[in-house]
C-alpha cells in the first residue's frame, strides 16, 4: 500500500514549517503540494530560512508554492494552517470541492458538524463528518484544537466520569502561541502580559466540545496570560469535582491514561499521551516540552494535590503548542484516520 | 519634634539596601544603624555595590555594621529584614531587651499576639502587642506579611464585608522575590518554575490572619510559581462569593478603598492603595510596578470580570514585591505607629 | 523672558513619547504642537497607552495631532523624530519654509552643511548653518546622531588630542534602539542577532563627521549585535593611537571630559558627560543606564586596560540610547542653542 | 575489537552530564564509572535530575559514584571534568599512577609538555605525551581548550598560513558557560556583563598555543562579555594580516577546511568543522549551536567582510560551549587517539 498524497494549505509560513518537517519522512504519509500567498513560485527550499546552515530533503525542498485554489491541488488529503482570517472560506471552498481537510485553525472548530479531534479522546466525532455529506459537501473539514484547550482537554479527559463539574485554569502561554512576528520583544522582555484576545473563551468552548459537555458543560473561570517563554504553554488548573476525589486518584487516572493511537502504535502517538511527575517544581516548560517518546505530543502534569477542599485537585501542565497544539496533533489525526480508513 | 531614630538589622544585603534607600531621606525617621553578619566593621559606603557611579548620601554611608546584638542598638525602632533561619530568635532577643521591632521576616507572622499588618486594611491587629508585654516582654514584634500574600490581602481587603468564601489564586513571582543570588539564570530563562517552597500556604494563612478570618476562614486553592519577571509579583484570582457579586461592584469597592494611612497623609502612603485599570491587558508587572504617588506602594488590578458565574469575579493583581512587600510596607507601619504614638 | 515655543514632527509614536515626557516640564521650553500620521485628530492624552495608572500634565494632554505640515506649525523651534521614510522630504519642506528643525533622524545627518551635534562635543559645527542659509533656506536643519555613534563619539572625544587611527567596536544594542514593535521576541529570546542593517556604517561616518575628522579619518571596523537588552547600548572599543598611551591617560581623559553645556549648567546636562568605573565588572545597561546627575545622559565607560600593546587601550561604554541617544540628546542641543541665542 | 572503557572525574555534576549523555551509547567507548565529591555512594539513576519524565539507559543509570582516586578506577581512558580549584592535583595524581586522562578542566593547559588538542587543527600536539612520559609519569594527561577559545581557535586554524598577526575579539558568551548555578538571574536579565574572570587571557594564550605560535604570538586585544543566551558562545572577530587577504579567500579557506577527524570518519566529526553561512544576520547563537552533521561540533561562521582595509578581514561565530567546547571535544579527542592507537 503506497503512502498517501497530502498537501499543506498556508504552509509557507513559521507553522507551516513544522508540518513540512513532521512530514519530510512520514511513513505512512507524502508531502505533494503546499500553498502560500505571498511566496507562490518559489520552492519550499528557496524560502526556508535555513540561513545556509541546514537544509530539507531535496524532495520536499523542490515543492513551488502554488495559490489555495481546490481545483489546484489533487491530494488524497489537506491540511490546513491558513491564518484565521481566510481558513473559513478556503477551508469550505477546498470542503465544496471535494477535498478532506484537517485543520488547525479555529473558524470551523465550533461547527456543529465539524469534529473537534484530540485522537486520543474523541474519535467518536468523526461520526459528524456524515453530516457535513448530508449537508451537501463533497469533501469534509475535521478540526483541531487551540493550542491550549488541547492540553487541558487532555488532562481533563480522564477523569471524565469522576465528576468534574467547576475548573478553574491560569495559563502561562508561551511566545510561539503567538505566531510570527508575534509579540514584540520590549513588550515582554521583564514583564508577562495578562491577557490574549479570545483564547479564554476558546478553552471553556472547546474543551466542553471534546469532551462531550454539550448538555451539561464544565463551568470554567480561565485567566490567559503571555509569559517570556518560547515554546511550551503552561496552565495551572483548579478542578472541583461533585464527589470526594483524591489526588492520588487522579494521578492514576492521567498516568494510566491511553487512546486509539496507542492502541494502533500509530508514528506520532507517544506512548502515554500524559506523563506524570512527583518531582516538586515539575513540568517547567523548557524541561519537558519535548518529553516522551514522541517529542512534543505527551502532555506533562505535576504538581497533584488537594485543592480548596476533599473535592477538588490542583495540578499544573505543560503543552508543547506548536507540536501537540498544531502539527503534530493534526498528523496524528490524520494517521488515526487513515488507519481506522476514514481516508 | 525631632525625627524617631530608627535600625536595620540584617541590613548589610539586598533587601536591607531598599531599607537603606527608603530611610536615607525620610521626614519622620533617621537611620542611624544597620546590622549585619559578613559585614561587620564596614561602613555601608564600602559595602554598597556602587560600581562607581551612584553614591549613598554620606551621613548614611558613614553608618558602620555592628553584630545583631540587642545591647549594642539604642533606637527608637527596629526594622528586621534578616533571613528566615534567624530571624526568629534573634528577633524574640531584642523584644525581650525592650526594642520594637518591625519585622519583614516570616517567623513571627503567625504568632497569635503579634499584629500582622497591612496600614491600610489592619490597624487594629496594633492592640495584640498588649498581648505581648502581658507575656512579659519589654519590647514588641509587629510583622508585615509575605510578598506575595500582601496584594492578595490587600485586594480582598475592600471586598470583605462581600461574602467571600473561597479563593482561587495563581501566582507568577518575580525573581527578586526570592533574594539574591536566588534563581539561577539556566534554571529560568525561556522557562517557568511552577513552585516556590512554603509560599501557597503563606498566601492563604496570613491572608486569613490579616483579614481577621480566624474563625471563619476564607478557602484558598494557591498555585505559586516563579516567572522571569526582575520585580513585580503577578497574581490571578477567582473569587467566590456567598451572594450575586458583579464585576461593577467590586471594581467600585477596590478603587474607592483608603485606609488610615490615606487619611493622615502619611508619607509612604500612595493616594490611592489600589489602582483598577479598564485596559485590556493590564496590569502587567514592568510597566505598572512603580504606578502611582508612591512608586511600589500601590497594586494595581486589571481584567476585573465575572468568574465561574453570577457569585464569581476574577481579576489580577501586581504587586511591588521589594517596596510594598518589602521595606516600603514596613516603613509605612512605622509611620502609622509613629503618628499613633504607638512608638 | 518667556519659554521657547516647540513642536514635535512624529511625536505620536514611542519616539515622540519621550519627546513628550522630556519637555512636559522644562524650564526654557514649552511645547506646543506634535504631528503625526495615524492618529491626526485625537490628543495626546488620548492616545497614552497609559493602560489607566498614569497620566501626563492636562496642558499637554490636550494637545491635539495635526498633519505634519509646515504651515500648520507655529513655533520657535521644531524637533524631528519622524520614520527614516519621510524624515528627509518632510525636514526639508519644513526648512524651506521657514522652521527651525532639531533631528533625530538619519537622512540629513551626513549633509555637508548640516551641524551634526554633540553638545560637549562639538557645538562649533553650527556654524554651518550659515551654509543653509546661503543655499536659500529660510530656516535650517540641524542633527542629532544615531543612537550607537553617540556613544563612540562622545567617548572619543576627549582623546582627539592624542592620535585615535584605528579603532575596533562591537556593540551590544538593546531592543528599544529598533523601535517598536521592533524585534519579534521569538527572534531574540535566548539568542542574539549579529547584524544591524545600516548601523555599522552609520557609527563609522558619524564619529568621523562629528569629531571632524573629515580630511583623515579614523579606520573603523564595526560589528552591530543587537542584545535582549531593553534599554542601553553597550559597545566594545579597542581604540589604537599613533604614539604611546596609557589606560590611565584615557581613563584621566574620560573622566575630567567637560564641553559648554556644563559650563553653562544646562537643565539636560549632566554634570559629568562621562562617568569613569574602576569596578571590574561595569558598566552594565541595566545597571548604568541611568547612572548620574541627569538620568540618561551620561556615558558610562569601565574596563581600561591595554589592548594590543602600548599604543593601543581597550575600554567598554554603555549609553543610553533613547535618552542621550534620542530625545534627551536634541533637547541639550535646543538648550544650548537658545543659551547661545542661535535659536 | 571490544569498546574501549571510561570513566568520567567530576560526572555527577552539570558538565558531567553532557559526557554521560555522550558516552551513553558510544560506539567506540563504553562508560563504567564515574568519580564525584557530594554523591559518592548513589548510583547516575538516583542523582539525575530527571524531574520524572526521561531517564538513562539502565546500564548507565546503575553506575555508581566513586571517590575521585587514582586506585578505585580501571579504565581504559579517564575523561576529566572537575572543578579548576581541584582538577590541577587530582588530574596529577590519576596521570603518576598510569592512568590516560584526556581533561576539559583549565589547570594543565598552558604545561609545555600537555598538548591542547582541537583534533581538527592540531594532533601533531600528541606527541608532547612522550615528554611526559620521559620526566617519569607512567600515564598521561591531555587537554582539550577553554570553551571560548576552541571556538576562536578552529576559526583562525584555516588563516594559519595566511599571515595573520592580530585579531580583536570581542564574545558573547552564554550562562552554561559559567556552570551551574553560575550566573544569578537577578544579574543577567535585561542586562549583560562585560566581564569574565580569566577568560580574556585564556583566549590568547591558548589559542597561541593550540595554532604553535609560541615564538611568534598573534597579538590579541579581547573583551569577553557574558549575556542572557542559555547555550552557544558567539564571537566578534577582527582579524589583521601581514599581507591583503580578501573576504572571498577567507571564506572559501574556512569553508573548505577539513582534519583527520574528518579523513577517518569519527563518530563524533561533523562533516565540515566549519559551516560557513552567506545570510546576513547569521551565525545566531540558538538558531545554529547544533548545525551541522553533528549537533554542537560545527563552529558557524557569518558576516565575513573587509575590516579596516585590504589587510583586515572581520567575521562573526558561534560555538557551541557544551559540546565542541566540552563533553564532545573530549570525545572527539579520545576518537581520534584510539583510532591513531595513541591509548
Amino acid at each position: 500500500m503506497g503512502k498517501a498524497t497530502a498537501c499543506v494549505l498556508g504552509g509557507s509560513g513559521t507553522l507551516g514549517r513544522e508540518y513540512i518537517k513532521a512530514l519530510s519522512n512520514h511513513p505512512m504519509i507524502e508531502l505533494v503540494s503546499v500553498t502560500g500567498d505571498s511566496s507562490v513560485g518559489k520552492t519550499l527550499g528557496e524560502i526556508s530560512e535555513s540561513r545556509g546552515f541546514d537544509s530539507l530533503p531535496s524532495k520536499v525542498s523542490d515543492i513551488k508554492i502554488v495559490p489555495s485554489k481546490p481545483e489546484l491541488i489533487e491530494s488524497d488529503l489537506v491540511f490546513s494552517c491558513l491564518p484565521t482570517e481566510v481558513a473559513g472560506t478556503v477551508e469550505s471552498a477546498f470542503r465544496e470541492y471535494g477535498h478532506k481537510v484537517i485543520t488547525d485553525a479555529s473558524p470551523h472548530r465550533l461547527d456543529p458538524d465539524v469534529p473537534l479531534i484530540i485522537p486520543e479522546v474523541n474519535p467518536d466525532q468523526f461520526g459528524m463528518i456524515e453530516a457535513q455529506r448530508a449537508a451537501g459537501s463533497k469533501g469534509w473539514i475535521v478540526a483541531t484544537p487551540n493550542c491550549s484547550a488541547v492540553g487541558v482537554a487532555l488532562a481533563l479527559a480522564p477523569l471524565r466520569n469522576m465528576g468534574v463539574v467547576r475548573v478553574g485554569v491560569t495559563t502561562m502561554q508561551s511566545l510561539s502561541g503567538a505566531g510570527y512576528p508575534g509579540v514584540p520583544s520590549l513588550d515582554i522582555l521583564d514583564n508577562l502580559i495578562p491577557f490574549i484576545s479570545g483564547e479564554e473563551e476558546k478553552i471553556a468552548k472547546e474543551t466542553n466540545k471534546i469532551l462531550g459537555r454539550h448538555d451539561n458543560p464544565i463551568l470554567f473561570a480561565v485567566t490567559s496570560t503571555r509569559v517570556p517563554v518560547l515554546y511550551g504553554h503552561t496552565a495551572s488548573l483548579n478542578i472541583e469535582f461533585d464527589r470526594e476525589v483524591s489526588p492520588v486518584e487522579v494521578s492514576a487516572a492521567l498516568s494510566s491514561f491511553r487512546g486509539r493511537p496507542q492502541e494502533l502504535s500509530l508514528p506520532s502517538a507517544p506512548e502515554k499521551p500524559i506523563l506524570v511527575s512527583n518531582a516538586s517544581d515539575a513540568p517547567q516548560p523548557r524541561l519537558t516540552r519535548d518529553a516522551g517518546t514522541v517529542p512534543g505530543m505527551a502532555v506533562t502534569v505535576g504538581r497533584i494535590r488537594k485543592g480548596f477542599d476533599n473535592r477538588s485537585v490542583q495540578f499544573v501542565t505543560v503543552t508543547n503548542n506548536v507540536v501537540r497544539g498544531g502539527a503534530g496533533g493534526a498528523v496524528l489525526t490524520s494517521e488515526l484516520m487513515l488507519k481506522e480508513r476514514l481516508i
